[in-house]
């Protein structure tokens, strides 16, 4: 009965002549050293603690049923105290300043990183098919996990210097988060966008993945070796990639030795409801299914287990490596996450973090694990120590709250895409004082007046809306092509009484082939908003498309918005967060 | 009376593929859409900050006068509240989660960057002769500075790919912090040392920076572009350089382009007592004189004024990138730090740290900003707002904290080099018994047996001491080589009842002709020890010296030590502070 599971390629062919330069550390060859009982330690060059100007790091933090609560209890905070010095010596489980203001390795805090592996390997990832499981290595955040990946396995290229057969390439969805192609672009790499449907990346058709890498034009440079992709929630799209074409997509993947890097920050925002209400809404059938039910061992949470697995979890050749971030679970300021992959992988990211970010500071990493972990016994000396702590959420604790996101992300999804739903068609003026429920007897109306202004997906999982706009119904269309439409669509959002700013498709194009398309959609994003703002906002919106509809002419809507990018909707919204009151 | 300062030159041709190829940000064109009241804005994948769990992030924090206390009073810690929402508008000045913790820009969070911006441009460096001035970006520490600056300055080069004369280069002191060089080393740049004298980096003579530059050998690759210096309480000399002399290279630099990129963790650490005592204890003159007096504007502080300047006092071309952090002034954990140059400088750097890091935590940013610039009116509703909350350190605290930080180190210092300067002859078998102060009247042994052991340099600022040992004069000098005694005094002295681990001198040769001297040294950090303990262990590694200087044979001193790296040692130093109580 017992199958050997198999080894993880040697994946080293793949990785750069810089990170292969990377000389390995010597830290292990040392310890009998450095725990000589009572050495006199003149070697490092660590400042003195007492010098740490911290005595305590404290929080007020939620519990994890404050999203759920069944009690007024339950959403009263708990304290949490990481003290100057705890009393623990196990340090798989301590956790306080002294150590965690010191340098520290480049894997994480000990007691952060012992949770995060559990974590991973009993719970998210339990079936790992590779012999001994998948390893991990903090970052600060999926953008540096995704530089630190791409500095491990592409070689920059310049055109000036180098030969186009030397060029390396990234493949990645047809529209997609273009801080993660910006990160990549610029080191010369050959972007290759492959084609999507309402499930996320194609393996079969035309401009699928089968399609790219069979019949790969060299003239452009070698076949890409790497992929990225986001499968959960996909932005901008909120595509869930099932795991039935996953396995297609591996398949594809193997077959060229390409790495898959699988960026998941929306993985636990996964909407079950998602499928239900849309083919509710459209009368339609069989999507309505639920999740993909987990093969092999259980995560130990029916939660878990009802989100569809990683492409770790069919990686019988080690050749996934994944992006996990805190940006969405606690918050984006937190810059902390970590990176999951086989663990030689994982070694030479190791060494790329030396040489760059270190670790993550210290302040969140022993916060958050605290916040998780906590329960720590500290110092009697300490001034604090009379402070109640709280257990810690735990295991169980973190996991309820991961989910109590979800509900919390799933509400603001229904009532966008209620809103959406309800009102993808133009009202012709005669009509225009009727309730928009009026639509929900669109049969009646069909022979009168009915125009399709947009149309969309019910997001899956994740935090946003890809709406196709048809700017062929248009009534200006014969007098503008559609490129310019959908700039003044996007500035008439922005204008009295509409007022709303949404990001232009053209932002996640990252190809010029991708672009032609681009114009056509919008992103919305739901998650920012109080809850019951969703509703007014997106009615406001959809007012917006009516009144662009009625347009006869497109005065005042003239500007530059060829070059918005993520940097500058991220800078803006941070603003505007900054005068709001919560 | 006027002159006008002269403009920064124009450093793109320095600038990499991948840096150049970096897309401006176009956030400022947005700011009109963003700031509309009223914008619903759909734009952004900003989480809800309701749905960050943290309502308040506090810690207990010294009073600056903590380290010179005058009374009771002043070392009474205070506390600090980071509350989830301020009631202040202006972006300079708040200090809360729900901006902290929310998306950041990648230049920092605006109250502590403004913080900065005015220690730098007012306090340490207020005579950047270049117009503007120096602008500044935060960093992940100095290490993720420098790694950033490299990625802005050099092209990786692969030898089984490019053409030697494509190899690019970085020049360095003769010894040096490995960690530095591990971050440009594997990109194939080609590391130059130039000769070192007590003061630092020598400009003229032999391997000194003129000679190096001048008789550049090309067919060894490109000659070097930049510079990797650190120039107060160098690693691991402990050396100042003084202003002359940073004069001397400056203008060397100039003549050759180079971009000097200045690591500065000890700028705060310099020791005026050094000359002295070192003078005294040698019978010497003329060293014993007191720092660089500043021309042009004062600081504000005597104590700023009275640090050697930055070479950005002399950057009359902008071609001076420094790396400054609070992992020596705060804690190392913090991984928080800058980068100060020339404002197109920082734009690429702001550019490359997007793609990266995008940001330093938002824990540690909110915590230290709060922590000196402190006085945020919270929310009136939060359930925090009855703690007493300190005024903040405001400037005047910070500079004064970094005077405190001085005086302990220095007082570690002198004690250790009182120590050493004590002992660094061996006094044979018949008198061993007579006390170290006899050395006090050393005229009188003279004549009897004096054999040097070793030598050093009294540290004029820093954490190290860097010490020569006299190989040549050990008695089993005939039998083995150098190489084969330092090994073996480095394993002697980590055994009974020496007990002490120091830094091998190979851990600091960045090149192979330094690997030929380094074996000759050793280097010694007073930094981590209680302040107690640091002359009964210097005295204990002296008496060491002493045992092997008797030494009849190697026996038992054997082990493969030439692979030891900072890594190790860094985490050696870690892992035993865990055991250790302050």
């Amino acid at each position: 009965m017992t199958v050997t599971a198999p080894q993880p390629l040697d994946l080293s062919h793949h990785y750069s002549y810089t990170a292969k330069n990377r000389t390995a550390s010597s830290v292990k060859s040392f310890y009998k050293y450095y725990s000589i009982p009572g050495i006199a330690n003149f070697a490092g060059g660590l400042p003195h603690p007492s010098y740490f100007p911290y005595d305590t790091l404290e929080a007020t933090v939620a519990k994890p049923e404050r999203l759920k609560p069944n009690t007024d209890a339950d959403s009263k905070p708990d304290r949490v105290n990481v003290p100057k010095l705890s009393k623990t010596i196990d340090i798989q489980t301590r956790i306080d300043l002294t150590t965690a203001l010191q340098y520290g390795t480049a894997e994480g805090y000990p007691a952060l990183l012992a949770f995060l592996r559990q974590f991973v390997r009993d719970h998210l990832h339990p079936n790992v098919p590779y012999e001994g499981g998948a390893d991990i290595v903090l970052s600060c955040g999926n953008t540096d996990g995704l530089s630190k990946t791409i500095e491990l396995f592409t070689n920059p290229w310049n055109p000036h210097r180098d030969w186009v057969h030397q060029r390396e390439g990234m493949l990645c969805e047809e529209f997609t988060y273009m801080n993660a192609i910006q990160t990549a672009q610029p080191l010369g790499l050959n972007i290759v966008s492959v084609a999507m449907d309402g499930e996320g990346m194609r393996a079969s058709g035309k401009g699928g993945l089968a399609d790219v890498l069979e019949n790969w034009n060299f003239r452009q440079g070698r076949r890409p070796h790497v992929m990225y992709t986001v499968t959960i929630g996909q932005n901008p799209s909120g595509a869930v990639l099932s795991i039935e074409r996953k396995k297609e997509l591996y398949a594809i993947c193997q077959k060229y030795d390409v790495v898959i890097v699988e960026d998941e920050p929306y993985w636990n925002l996964q909407f079950p409801s998602a499928y239900e209400m849309e083919a509710h809404a459209r009368g339609s059938s069989g999507t309505s299914s639920r999740y993909y039910k987990k093969d092999g061992k259980s995560s130990g949470y029916p939660f878990l287990d009802s989100l569809v697995p990683s492409y770790l979890s069919i990686d019988t050749d080690g050749r996934v490596v994944r992006l996990d971030t805190f940006s969405k679970t606690v918050a984006p300021g937190s810059r902390l996450g970590w990176i999951t992959a086989q663990p030689a992988v994982i070694e030479r990211l190791t060494r790329i973090t030396e040489s760059s970010t270190q670790q993550p500071s210290g302040f969140v990493q022993s916060i958050i694990a605290e916040t998780i972990m906590g329960n720590q016994s500290a110092n009697s000396n300490s001034r604090v120590s009379k402070i109640r702590e709280g257990k810690g959420w735990q295991m169980d604790g973190w996991v309820r709250w991961l989910e109590g996101l979800r509900a919390g992300y799933e509400k603001r999804m229904q009532a966008t895409c209620t809103v959406l739903e309800d009102n993808k068609f133009f009202i012709s003026e005669d009509f225009e004082d009727l309730p928009s429920t009026a639509t929900d007897h669109a049969d009646d109306w069909e022979i009168i007046d009915r125009i399709q202004m947009f149309d969309f997906v019910w997001p899956k999982a994740g935090m946003f809306v890809w709406i196709e706009v048809h700017f062929e119904n248009h009534p200006l269309r014969s007098q503008y092509s559609s490129e310019k439409l959908s700039q003044a669509l996007w500035i008439h959002l922005t204008q009295k009484p509409t007022l709303c700013l949404v990001g232009p498709g053209s932002m996640f194009a990252p190809t010029p082939k991708s672009l032609e398309k681009a114009h056509r959609y919008i992103r919305i994003s739901f998650a920012p908003m109080d809850v019951e703002e969703v509703t007014p906002f997106t009615t406001r919106l959809v007012r917006g498309f009516q009144s662009f509809w009625k347009r006869k002419n497109l005065d005042g809507l003239e500007d530059d918005i060829a070059t918005l990018d993520m940097r500058a909707l991220q800078a803006g919204s941070t603003a505007s967060f900054s005068a709001t009151s919560y």
